[in-house]
């Protein structure tokens, strides 16, 4: 069995973005990913990919809502709990943000992305190139998902 | 500018898995997601979705193979050195997996899935439901993955 004991990360960059919170919730955001210079060479060849997904620390959340279990979805009070495993609510034990975005630019230690969702100074875990594995063809969502994204069109 | 302190992660659970090696590597795999009791509630409403993210800690990694930043894609010696954001390479700083995988049952504490590629044992950090803003319909991906792909088959 897994040993339980704590795992320690080190952010290799943080997020750079004057979007509002409207922009970030809507995935329109323009943002940059800074990479602190020690991970330069890391970078070399992500411009060979369209879209990268982007592994942040949602380091608002704090400890007591890493023990939250179950949310209203986007915090719509009409929609039933669910477990926070099948929504991407920022309370979880782990608050890793996961997003893909597409890769506008790099220049040197920054790249400019679309549809990051992350606010300004968030530290950033990790990146990695989305490809054809991950672009699945059929794919099953509740219905309370499809309700939600179909408000959100109202918004 | 984002604190670069470390960050503190807890497992939530771990995997269990008969797979083989090449089975792993191929995506085929059957295996078991077991998650920690204190966490049951987290999976309500998991099954709603067809396809979920897993992170896990690739804990096989030392800490002077966080340190490097170019690798030859998949070890094939043949392609040029990539910087480690532009691959999935568990040499990288933060060493998370990233796996998405069908979600074929859930029994209580436990998800059996197909198509980890993490080893029996492995600590896994979260999970989160695929939706579809995770299925991109046009991606573009360097010609050294492509190739590898269809290197891929012919194992």
């Amino acid at each position: 069995m897994a040993s339980l004991k704590s795992i320690r990360l080190k952010p290799i960059g943080f997020v750079r973005t004057k979007a509002s919170l409207e922009e970030l919730k809507h995935r329109v955001a323009r943002s940059e990913i800074v990479v602190n210079k020690r991970y330069d060479k890391g970078l070399e060849g992500i411009s060979g990919f369209s879209h990268i997904f982007v592994l942040y620390w949602m380091n608002k959340t704090s400890e007591t809502e890493r023990n939250v279990l179950t949310v209203h979805p986007r915090h719509h009070m009409n929609i039933p709990k669910q477990g926070i495993f099948a929504t991407r609510s920022r309370f979880r034990p782990n608050p890793i943000g996961l997003t893909i975005v597409k890769l506008l630019k790099k220049t040197g230690d920054k790249l400019v992305v679309k549809g990051l969702d992350a606010y300004d100074g968030t530290p950033v875990l990790d990146l990695k190139p989305y490809d054809y594995w991950d672009r699945l063809e059929k794919i099953r969502v509740p219905d309370w998902w499809k309700k939600l994204e179909s408000e959100r069109c109202k918004d």
